[in-house]
């Protein structure tokens, strides 16, 4: 079954919570209100349901193959990829400057959103030829940007990321790959590159790989890591193609899922060096990377968000279909479709409610980063950059941790068909799987947010978002009904632990680092499932405001966000419970290795 | 990596918690102490991790393949299966009248442990033909037992089971299989079956399928339905095998794991008819099948025990191995084993919290069954007996949902390399995601859970089980130490919980049955928290009263009940609080079906 992207759904977040009409007044984003929002969507969901999508299935059967050191895609996707460049879907939120489009970053998640769950292994690709763009804007010399970025944001070259080396996974202290300087102020590039997504590919004419390294002379550990543009084929001045580099694709990994992505091994350097070019200062290469890394990271925590939808709309299709067994209530005496039995609404309602939640507040998130980048005043841009900092590795860590267990609902509506590779649901659970490891594993986020994001400021920044929630937990006591009833006991109580869990972090890292970090997923998990759940009362009271304007659209909502507050918030508690109590010198955290 | 059967976890399990030792005090059961006990699982073990374990990875990369209407078998399981047969590991629970060993359900329970373990694939088959045995022991004619027990007992013939259709999954009702009786006694058997696992295959001589089908005067739905014995090949009077029966397999599935055992859809009577064997009374099929079913659905449950520990184990000897990253309380300036990191930890102990527990309350069952069946007392035998169907599918559903919580853990630990096929974690991670699906979906289960086992008998064994909770709640008390505190407070809670949610259960389901059975799999879930956290903590006593014996082994034990109590327990609370606020007239429940 194809995908179609929820843009009624899509445009209640962006306007009702996000504030699109607030962007609309940033500078530069004048035209950027809901109506051009809504333009821009319909056409991407058009472009994605009917050129993407259909390839998602076949990219899984006919994964991208490794012949003689170059890789073909999977069948239909070098076409599509053309589509897409031709489309412009590229430029989306690059700079005019350089022939890109610069919308808002909260109507790119939203068309990125559409990317990822029309194919996800596809939209690896474009996702990280983002990234290389970022960081050449971040980093890059006048004429760096000049010959790249023009051919990077039409979608004629392509970008990738190179950090990971065999040794070197989520410690990039650990990374060795060298380069050494050439006289003309280029350098030669030796080493071994793992897990390169999209790293070698027939779909465009050029592949302008961002490659970590140190110098000879650099320091020890993170603070000697430089970043060096290093294309496939060397750029001639004038921005033409040359000869080919020295990097070579030995190989591509055969794995869970994104079979359609490439994942390869590069060597640097077996035939003299590759030649590559320093980007911004040397020994800061992990500093750009951390700029680039919040937007990298966001963009993963929304493929858990697309890929979470893409199950649902499945399962959804099934179980209106399939016909098993009578209803519990006995109100029928033959069997019907499965969509009316109550195990099956509790599925779906948990499918759909984590999915909203992540969704809202991921696009939430951009919306913060779009006030950073252009509110006119610096105050509020710094306000902002903060919260959007501090809910990144909560949109990663969280989004993605709940896409395998929506994924994994989804084959579990199916039944034995969902076992079986055709239905197509096991792909999405496959599929699913990288999320919480790549661009920094869910216990990565959860360093981060302990460390930079909640110790660093004194939580600051998370006491500031407690106060809003509370906020929003005193307005859902001005309404009566039963979702307001159980949404406001829930979410207060979420907010509480949150609270709790906050002050505990706070009080506990220096002394003992050891327990509190063995409860940071947990309380990435606790921010993740109490910020979802304020989204979800916000969306509460908008759709109750809004009930008679769309009433099967609005109370579809209110029934969402009841189920959240059932269902999903009450988790806040277990988790505080088992964050508050851990201690380093106790426990699974005393026991000797041999022990395990 | 190979698997190594934990054979002094198992031993406690069944000595401290299972209580072996009052098991070889019941008639025909007295060779069965704890040195036999040993014994036989050291035997088990080596055979399993020799000669399975270095399979199971060789089977999921050469699958069964069907070629013309036969299965080939993955390299090497035809010779293992040989062996298999030979050391007698079909025959350890079944009558020495037939040739059995005859073995407590409790020990042959850490043996089939031990075969899912290390090749859940090859063990489906061993367990299907243990289910043809107990359907031919229970409702058999004599004749029939002495052809095919023997067979069957000594691994030279498999056994299947045929009850799902295209249109008849969970709902067995929709049967149409259709059995035409012969003048001979005989029927020739008419349909399509599906899923039937080692359908087909070239590991043994002859294969007894057992089939439920209706006859022409049958009545409709579930009270229509016979049983029948279909062999592969007819079975001459002498019980020599004969010619070829009319059933083929048409093909096998392509599906996410288990993939060395083929999954045939099978075709009966497209020659005329496949002849078959009434088993037991006319339309009396779902009830031998339901009894056979409790034995069924607990191998399931086992396998979620099984494919966790093998999960934890590759995990574990991963974490050793992989040195990334710094201590995060700076008691290293170098990189150390993941081992040592508070998440990993984290994820370990939440893996092996929920395996330990798992596996204790299987054993349990497997010994309230024991008693069931040999109790010299009728009130002692039905009081276990009744306990032991309560739990059944509390095990099996249980089990299995955490087994695929454990096996992604097992993935996550490995960070990248976690995602790539050759590293293994992920075949356990598409293997394990059967075990919710097949011999009854966790819905099942927990419709199971709510209607007969719990509102049939007005609460009667739940709160039995409750009581004897609070006993171990008390003695808790009487014990100091932060893990009995802990697990005193966690666990009170926990039963605190479970009595509220059998008190709604029993209050609602009558006139509510919708919300009632909206929360029937959170119910399940909640009931195998409590009852594994209970297995912990009588596990924590028994350990903290030995601890001197055996201090690593014990204080690693006391180390995992404390985690449970920490991170498990407290989910209890959560799920109450789902449970109890449902109700069937009222948000997700209520919307119509083009809502979602």
């Amino acid at each position: 079954m194809s995908y179609v992207a929820p843009i009624k759904e899509m445009l209640f977040v962006l306007k009702e919570l996000a504030g699109i009409d607030e962007i609309a007044r940033l500078p530069g984003f004048e035209d950027a209100d809901a109506d051009t929002a809504r333009a821009v969507l319909v056409e991407s969901a058009k472009f994605c349901g009917e050129v993407l999508a259909p390839l998602n299935a076949e990219g899984d059967k006919y994964p991208s193959v490794f012949i003689d050191g170059q890789v073909r895609s999977s069948p239909g996707f070098k076409e599509a990829f053309r589509e897409f460049a031709e489309g412009g879907w590229q430029s989306v939120q690059h700079p005019t400057g350089y022939d890109g489009q610069d919308l808002p970053k909260s109507i790119g998640t939203a068309c990125a959103e559409m990317l990822h769950a029309s194919n996800m292994a596809f939209a690896l690709c474009p996702m990280l030829t983002d990234g290389a763009i970022e960081a050449l804007l971040v980093a890059g010399t006048d004429q760096q940007k000049k010959i790249y970025l023009p051919k990077l944001i039409a979608g004629e070259w392509t970008g990738t990321m190179n950090l990971t080396e065999p040794q070197a996974g989520s410690d990039l202290a650990l990374i060795r790959t060298r380069a050494d300087p050439n006289d003309d102020g280029t350098y030669r590039i030796f080493g071994t590159k793992i897990f390169i997504t999209w790293g070698e590919h027939d779909m465009a004419d050029n592949i302008v790989h961002l490659v970590l390294a140190r110098t000879p002379d650099a320091p020890e550990g993170v603070k000697g890591i430089s970043l060096f543009i290093v294309p496939k084929y060397h750029v001639n001045a004038d921005g033409s193609k040359g000869a080919r580099n020295d990097v070579q694709c030995v190989s591509i990994e055969h794995k869970l899922g994104i079979k359609a992505s490439p994942t390869a091994v590069l060597q640097f350097g077996d035939r003299g060096g590759a030649i590559g070019e320093l980007v911004g200062e040397m020994n800061r290469g992990l500093q750009y990377m951390f700029i680039m890394m919040n937007a990298a990271r966001f963009a993963v925590g929304l493929q858990g968000v697309a890929i979470a939808d893409r199950a649902y709309q499945l399962a959804v299709s099934y179980a209106r279909e399939r016909v098993q067994s009578r209803p519990v209530d006995g109100t029928a005496s033959e069997a019907i479709a499965i969509i009316h039995h109550p195990d099956v609404r509790r599925m779906l309602g948990t499918m759909r409610a984590l999915t909203e939640g992540a969704r809202a507040l991921a696009y939430v998130t951009a919306a913060h980063c779009d006030m950073a980048q252009r509110h006119p005043e610096s105050v509020a841009r710094l306000h902002h950059q903060a919260i959007y900092e501090f809910l990144v590795p909560i949109v990663k860590g969280w989004s993605t941790e709940l896409s395998i267990d929506v994924a994994s609902l989804g084959v579990q509506v199916h039944g034995g068909m969902g076992y079986i590779e055709e239905t197509g649901a096991a792909q999405h659970y496959r599929d699913a799987r990288i999320l919480t490891i790549y661009e920094g594993t869910t216990a990565i986020q959860a360093n981060d947010l302990v460390g930079r994001k909640t110790a660093r400021d004194g939580g600051l920044v998370a006491k500031k978002l407690i106060q809003e929630i509370a906020l929003t937990v005193e307005a859902l006591g001005s309404q009566d009904g039963v979702a307001f009833d159980l949404m406001r006991r829930h979410l207060a109580q979420g907010q509480r632990s949150l609270e709790t869990v906050v002050n505990h972090v706070l009080a506990n890292v220096q002394e003992d680092p050891n327990g509190v970090f063995a409860g940071s997923v947990p309380y990435l998990k606790l921010a993740g499932i109490v910020l979802c759940g304020w989204q979800m009362a916000r969306a509460l009271l908008a759709a109750a405001g809004k009930r008679n304007e769309d009433p099967r659209f609005y109370s579809a909502k209110i029934a969402t966000a009841q189920f959240f507050a059932q269902h999903v918030l009450p988790q806040a508690v277990a988790l505080e419970a088992a964050i508050t109590s851990t201690k380093g010198d106790e426990g699974m955290l005393v026991l000797d290795e041999a022990q395990f």
